[in-house]
């Protein structure tokens, strides 16, 4: 995810972290030269090249700029679910915390099952990141994975049962608290509520990740936006001249960025530059634990380098 | 459902799997052809055809896409509702596994009930496909399905309530373990509440198979579309010749493409290209039950086959 | 609502049923008949009839297509909402059978309580189609209504408070159940909550039936397209000449369709084609709460007449 | 608000009342005035008066449209969101009666208990109703606010505390029945939910009355509609002639009109024709609670005075 | 937040507080000025400067139109759901005194366990305020912070962890009251329920506050709308003449300013005029808790100075 405060006017249109046009600048390259063909072509040899009215196209790019609206519209709701689903890992972190206070008043047994719970769900977000993210390093995982949750896939494969495994391995321990007389069944249940709401959120994020936005839409809209943009010269050049292949690269701009941005925020648990910093959540939710533990030697929050955060 | 990379730039305009193309080839063809008479009927003979100025059909082109726009996001909801109540299922399955925990501290004869408990969740999913999908084969349920369970309907007759029967077996092995004191009533609200959201899922389901949106919604932008593509080239073949069949293929390909990928979105259960993968995702609750209850032998995830997840 | 299979693409457009098209039909032909009449004035006596230019049309059509999308959006919502309450009562049937599973171990009295509770739940569907729906007719309710429930207002005007009688009569069964002991409290409160579900459908639907989309809105967006559709003709004789009774008949088509579509959809619980089909909702309810009762005598589900499901 | 059949044709253009056109008449009045002044001075001395090009308004036009389109939406969520809080208060009554049964099985001083808070309850939605709408008459609080609940504040000044008083009120009751161990801990925690959705409702109520929409967009939206629509003349009175005041009449009925609505919207809570009839909705719950409590002198329901419920 | 009736037709266009206009002002001026440039260029020499067609600058405007109502759309969500999320803490604040109610009937040790509870409550909100806004000056929260809340950050730093600190300490509250047998588990998680909800505040209020909507899309609407502006004139100089600087501003005051709003709402805890006014809301929930425990000193609600609330 790009940080970085709203710049002035003038450097606006300087930036190049974060904006999708690093992505397009091929294809928006490929309008602008077309453009210039078509309009020399057009000056040179009038009859030989054809040109269309520009009405036809206006039609078709109303329709193209409404369905682009659906499509990201659909896209930043799926971006911004994941997000919250991971709000809620921050809330769960703040939840087992508090919640699991009453096991320090009922003996060193009840107060060791609430550190084994705190450690494994320090690991969870740590385990999702790795789940999510192709090619994530699990370095991390490494230095909070707790005992007895060793990762048994090969080593460099990610372990798709691993979250799974941690979830269960904390419902073993509230059932042992539970069976000991450590938890009443009605708090043993709450705080069952909050490993429940762990699994929403790892499914959600899985829901996310393996569904995009049905294929055909992706497909359907590209393709509209790309001969739309293709043929765009042959209908302007007539009316603005010279002035075509800066028009058609601003449209193409606009219908290739939004296009291009959709994509990006379809798999917001990447590392495009506007992908969701699931690292440095995971990593804040540890902080927020260890410190509700009364740790004081809290890790480094992930700051933004070269303004993304990853 | 599709599952595939998004294609290069080239290979884009090549794919057909996936593609609402397929299914609207002819309609799109026939808007060619008829596009074509009408430029060389007006070309040969211009006053007997008769051609409209393009305005009117541009407005007329803006309300459809505005009111595509619409009718597509109420499709697109009804799909990714669908998938979320399918994603509850997921969730389940890992509830499930997890407050059943408790059960294994009290005895063999709970620990007996918690097997079937999950015997018969693992039965659920394979039967709402069953119960969900016009032809599908119910083979994978007769692997799943549990003694008790057999199936009341004729062989190759979908038995309707055996969801339900499913369900109903699960709550009388709950009451069962209440009534034997191997759950708290606590305990007992909190895996019945499982049960809630299976039941959840199931009606969640049927409501988006059983309710299309409005016939008269359906039957009104269809016949818009149509007539307004048919009409297309009377309005542009003036202005734009030789290029109206060209256009007009354009906005059809456009507009026949939305009207059907929305009617594909609207019954989610369905085996066309961008419909859910229930089957693959039924595998995928059975894996997550049997390796939570430290099963090794676990089905095989359903691969995409030919790009094409079911 | 109508039920049926999307039509080809020739009988597309000789359906009649479930299309609006027969409660605009006079108004399309008065638009029709006024543009005849318009480009035929226009024709003979050209200084006479005031033509205008299109532009100004095509913009209030433009706003009118995107308030008529914004408008249709929230009876879309309404409709579906009420879809859904009437899903919660589907999912309602299969909780209460399976909750109350716990009473049959609890003795006769129990098990009579049981029943009871599904007796009532059976009737309190069909009370609230007779609640809902204007000249329902209450002789499916008198089939289904248990005794100490019978009808207090008079014979043939329906009774305002009959689904609170039933909520009532149900509670008045679970309190009894939890005094004599045959349900811990936390039992009462799971099937309490079933009661909590009902009355939030009971309520929903009620708020549907008696708040209608502001009528300001109703108004403005009538007079708007009827104004628009109107002054059509004046607007475009001029440039369509005899095009002009097609096109404006096929602008007032979708423009008038959409609002009495909307209007349709925005008091959901009559008997018009897209209305939902609440009487056939109450029989399945029914045979939901039967059949999980254990009865093989259950009612035979509503079928569509003429594609309609009522 | 207008409570009335939808209106036939004919009449649909003479309905005043519910109409916003009665706000903006004056607006219109202005627009049309100075779109003839336009005209006339247009064809006295067409070189004093500038007069544009439509093209600009247009795309300005449909700018506005979208933009008031978005506006109306939320507009709209507001006043729906505030019908759906007061609907919960409905909801609240019938699950209040219905979960207050079990204290009758527990004495007298338990069934007098479930009285006051049932009077109590009867009291919260008049005290909302004062709370609420500027200026209303305080009248039918006096008559149904039980002992102990006389206002603090000045004869005629509505006491701000008196919804949280009365919710206070009720939880006192709770808690002593609690206390004298009529009620066991959850059906405390039971009805205390009934309390937190009475809670709720006070607070999202007063959410929606205290937030406006962000002024800003309020501003925006007004001046560009009215720069907007005093443009307009000079932009068609070229190419509408005389027709130009009845144009701009029309786009500004429409654009005053959807803006003037989306202002009465906002505020739901006021007496304007198109805002929620809360008095109306306190008597129905007022109404609820009586019959349910058995009592058969049931106040008279509000009913629309020349089609407005208040 | 802005706090003031509509105005007035006339004093509509002479507000500048909470208008946008003041901060989009120079990029309007330069707009006009580039306009009158253009004109002025082209009057005196129309060959010079460049003049282009209006048809397709109506294209890119209505494509930007969509994406800037998509886009403020999004922020206005943001905006509604920080909003939402104070409220949940104003129901807090309600639903806290009423359910610690029973605090009072079990001893003076409990009774002031339940004073601490709420004058951690009272501390929350301003704390909160501190934590979000940047700039906030911690002297109100100084006034309301309990002993054993000192800040452990250094003067004038805020502490990050403080609310997270104030929530552990009211969760080590009830832990002892629930050690001490003043509370049943029932009722201990009822209360701990009302912390899991200032959880849930926090969380999304940070979520909202780290979490800007894409830079990529900020980038792309700024740049586009700042492009379209710019090239406006050349477009529109042709056939709008001296109405070219005019319209041109207008055009730009509605892009530019809705641009500027969606940036204000994207961050709704900062002290721009469209901002929320949470020290105002930490105030007014101070005073509900203040109110419901019976104090008469109660803290002066913030009034708007100059029709703005903090």
């Amino acid at each position: 995810m790009i940080v970085r405060p709203r710049p002035g006017l003038l450097r606006l249109f300087f930036i190049l972290r974060g904006s999708v046009l690093q992505r397009i600048f091929p294809q928006v390259l490929v309008v602008m030269a077309l453009s210039t063909v078509v309009v020399l072509a057009h000056r040179t040899d009038p009859g030989r090249i054809p040109s269309f009215d520009g009405a036809p196209f206006a039609l078709l790019g109303i329709a193209l700029s409404v369905f682009l609206g659906f499509s990201n519209n659909a896209c930043y709701d799926r971006w911004w679910e994941a997000r919250k689903a991971w709000g809620q890992l921050v809330a769960m972190a703040r939840d087992l915390v508090r919640q699991t206070l009453i096991l320090e008043h009922r003996g060193p047994a009840a107060a060791a099952g609430r550190r084994r719970l705190v450690d494994l769900a320090i690991a969870f977000p740590h385990a999702l990141v790795v789940h999510l993210r192709e090619g994530a390093s699990p370095v991390d995982l490494g230095r909070v994975l707790p005992a007895g949750m060793e990762r048994e896939a090969l080593p460099g494969v990610p372990d798709k049962f691993l979250p799974d495994r941690i979830l269960r391995g904390m419902g073993a321990v509230l059932a042992t608290l539970r069976s000991a007389g450590h938890l009443s069944d009605m708090e043993f249940v709450m705080i069952d509520g909050v490993l429940g709401r762990m699994t929403e959120t790892l499914t959600a994020c899985e829901r996310i990740k393996t569904t995009p936005v049905p294929f055909g839409y992706a497909l359907l809209l590209h393709r509209t936006a790309y001969l739309f943009c293709f043929l765009l010269p042959f209908g302007f050049a007539d009316v603005l001249g010279w002035g075509t292949p800066l028009a058609a690269a601003l449209v193409a701009y606009t219908f290739f960025g939004l296009d291009a941005l959709g994509g990006e925020l379809e798999e917001p648990f990447g590392t495009l530059p506007n992908d969701l910093p699931i690292a440095a959540l995971a990593t804040t939710i540890e902080i927020i634990l260890r410190e509700g533990m009364g740790e004081r030697d809290l890790p480094v929050a992930l700051e933004p380098v070269d303004f993304m955060l990853l």
